[in-house]
């Protein structure tokens, strides 16, 4: 099958690679040359444009930073979704605002486009062995039109409504990890001031109640687990000025929707102010450095 | 081996029950005359003060209800302390400040008493069970004593650190289950305001990054998982006004040792607003009342 | 001089009246008849659509509720801007997003429009007696134009810097106003819990560091000040919802620039689940409900 | 009159320099011989103890650091109540827990001393300048009493409730203080963000809804305003662990009587970060420094 791929990032580049390592003739394309020069090393095809990439493409999947590229790529000055034939198959993997999805979901469906959201969690490892998570916001037949190239790319696939819908679970998602990260952040920050050791208390707490994700794959702090960020000065993994935009984009659904998330919209400021402070580029865990005493 | 077990509600007296189903000689006291004479029902021998109770004991374990009841019980007008013969043994199972287990505690050692904290979590379900998770700040050797006893009434035994450990992993621990309760309930009333259906929302949150104790085993959504409380009214459980009270405790420690924590500090008071609104009675989970739409 | 006034509500209503009273001839235009029939009982001329209303019209003055009827009216469906010509003086006194503002007022400049914008606060009241405070986002030599309009509504004038700081400074205003409102109704539940009378507390307040608008003009606790919105059931004034409205266009703006505002956030949050709860369409002081015991 | 006048540091040498200095008889003593030197050097004479310092007093004046500092020096080791003289009044001008007020008077009472709260605001400025504010606890005849004394430090003294009224004052004063310099600070910092200028957004708001304290005599922007803190490198003033003493209070009260203060709350927490991030000597209103971003 014929794949045109548009958006080639540390997440978009590997993801496209599975694509093609899976046997799809893969058609990619980026704004910048390294990116397109980092797949076409791993024998996938560039293109020189948007336009070129979609030629012939019965699928296009998209990877791009945030809603105004999205918006502008299929609508906007791209004007690409005036290109693409009836029936073609478009899944948008970009975390970006639903009522975007759903917007250019419309524009496409007007002109027999099959337009799906499937924003991902899982990082950059998970992109690159292919064992990402699929939020999906789609109609049921197009999701099984969508579901073998996923395979491809995920390991596990979720169903979460209609269009718009995987956006909001991964919103959702999202907003709930910056509240359980900087969360555990303060609990663990907490038990050191009072001299507990921070391997014990994680520990604790990770086989009771308190169990959550960051306890379990991600402590923040340095030295509890091997092979997190927090064991590596913070580098690597899913970066704190990522975690800020997936929790505005959290707060500006829920000014929307007129929905109350208190313990959301302070995550959201902590990171604000977190970013700040200069550590935008850290992983998200090095949140806790907020919460302790410094020097 | 001969124990005073002093404090018999809705937690101290299923253990203390459990303690004499194991074969130990039990002697029990409460200043309710009910709570007395619920465990007599169940075989166990009532004193008719806590004097009484401890006479020829050689542990003594407690369950009350705050800080002030312990330092009264044994230090204040009770004066229990000066009663006990040296080497007595103190479990103290109550949830109370961390600073009053180590004045109690010094005061003991200083009469050749050895006080253990030992609070609990695991609810009146874990108490009538014997299942427990018992988090517990001891020297070694005082531990290894209290072990035979706390397995009777306990499955999971965590060892926190020294004298003072156990009650400050405890309010970590709920601290963060009071933050990770109401962040996921604000993430399900995200989803559901999104037109998500809650149970599909909930997996897929379970089962990414976002996973955490509550999704696991404790929704707050009505209908989503089965016996618990959200699908029972918010009725049994474990009360709002129980987790105001260890939220309060970990802000009151956070003060005593200038920590920060922000997202707890914040969880105390929408708690609070939410017991100020009449609901101090009702399950902890209900919290996500606060972020829905009413009537 | 010929006027065109377009939105007619609350705001906008009273706001033509001043403007006919003055002498100018003005010619009025809203979607809703009630509203168009109000003002024309008060003798000020309307025309059956916006494009009638602007005929013939020196300047423009538009009342509306949020960015997209901003946007829709001048640049969307509406297509306003193409019909004004050269030279016309648009007035946008609604209250919507800096960028928004700056997006139509650079279309206007492309055509030799000037467009303004002067977000107002003083409440119905203010505009009724025209006294209204205007928070003016222009460049010198056309504010200089609009000041003998703005004059005639109201009665303070700030020149907060160029196109779209007025709509800044005026969400700023509104979320500060937000935090103290909220925040001064904290301190007075406080004291009450503890025993203290209100009106005492107030007044030692507002006349400490704890000083502010609120406690000057607007007390929350019912009986403290007379002819205020909390002694008259929180009825009349400035709604939970228009409030709401403001605290989320401050967030929006937050995360357009990146900036971090925990306290404007908590506020945000506080009032949306004040509004959840059924309060939407009281007076914003009764958020003061939320910190006090029920029933 | 005679007069002993205990706690000499910042604002208690200059209070006890001001009643020397107004005709009375004032026997002082600290800790510190510094600080006794410093108020020698003034004429007023020392003690070399608070017993020595007692003897002969009418009236004993104590401005202490904390809690546990009054209840020690009155009930404690210090046991200096029961060496006071029937009839003798006790003016404590610390600010501390209001519990612990009322236990040391009701311990006063019951030896016929008259022991009243009188903490003050207004810095030590206002200590030097003999203007500081009051705010009393206590009966009408005894605040009577402690009048002239309080008029020769102070220039307004409000009577606030029976004891203990005086410290909820103070606290709910000075919760909401911390919570309008932190809210004007993200305001001011939301509007500088968007290019607006800090001094003509912070006059805006002065005039308007959103007008406060802070605004008026405390703008912690630097340059807005000559001789605060802000414009001084944040140097002298209210120091930002002062600040997080007060709000500790008022979130200590807060737990003890159940009330909610969202905002309160995360303004303890917001000052206990900053002061971890090493900030805790500069003054409160460095609470900008943590919206600003850095370098």
């Amino acid at each position: 099958m014929q794949i045109a791929f548009i958006g080639l990032g540390n997440m978009g580049g590997p993801m496209a690679i599975n694509l093609h390592k899976a046997g799809h003739s893969v058609r990619a394309f980026d704004l910048s040359q390294p990116a397109c020069d980092k797949v076409a090393e791993a024998g996938v095809a560039v293109a020189a444009t948007a336009h070129a990439a979609v030629q012939g493409a019965e699928v296009v999947v998209t990877m791009l930073p945030a809603s105004q590229h999205v918006e502008g790529l299929f609508l906007g000055a791209g004007q690409l979704l005036a290109q693409l034939p009836k029936g073609t198959l478009v899944i948008d993997s970009s975390t970006i605002a639903a009522a975007t999805s759903s917007k250019v979901a419309e524009a496409a469906q007007a002109q027999g486009v099959d337009f799906i959201d499937a924003p991902v969690s899982g990082g950059t490892g998970g992109a690159i062995a292919g064992t990402l998570t699929f939020m999906v916001g789609a109609e049921a037949a197009a999701l099984e039109r969508a579901r073998p190239l996923l395979e491809k790319m995920g390991s596990n696939i979720f169903h979460a409504g209609s269009v718009g819908a995987g956006q909001t679970a991964k919103i959702c998602n999202n907003m709930l990890l910056g509240i359980l990260m900087a969360g555990t952040s303060e609990a663990i920050a907490l038990g050191v001031a009072n001299g507990l050791d921070p391997k014990v208390l994680s520990e604790i707490m990770r086989r009771s109640s308190g169990g959550n994700w960051a306890l379990e794959k991600y402590n923040p702090f340095p030295g509890v687990q091997e092979n997190v960020p927090s064991s590596k000065g913070y580098a690597g993994g899913f970066g704190t000025d990522l975690m800020l935009k997936d929790l505005g984009l959290a707060q500006e659904n829920a000014m929307a929707v007129k929905a109350a998330t208190p313990l959301g919209g302070l995550a959201r400021n902590l990171y604000a102010s977190h970013s700040l402070a200069g550590h935008g580029a850290l992983d998200f865990s090095s949140i806790i450095a907020s919460v302790q005493k410094k020097g």
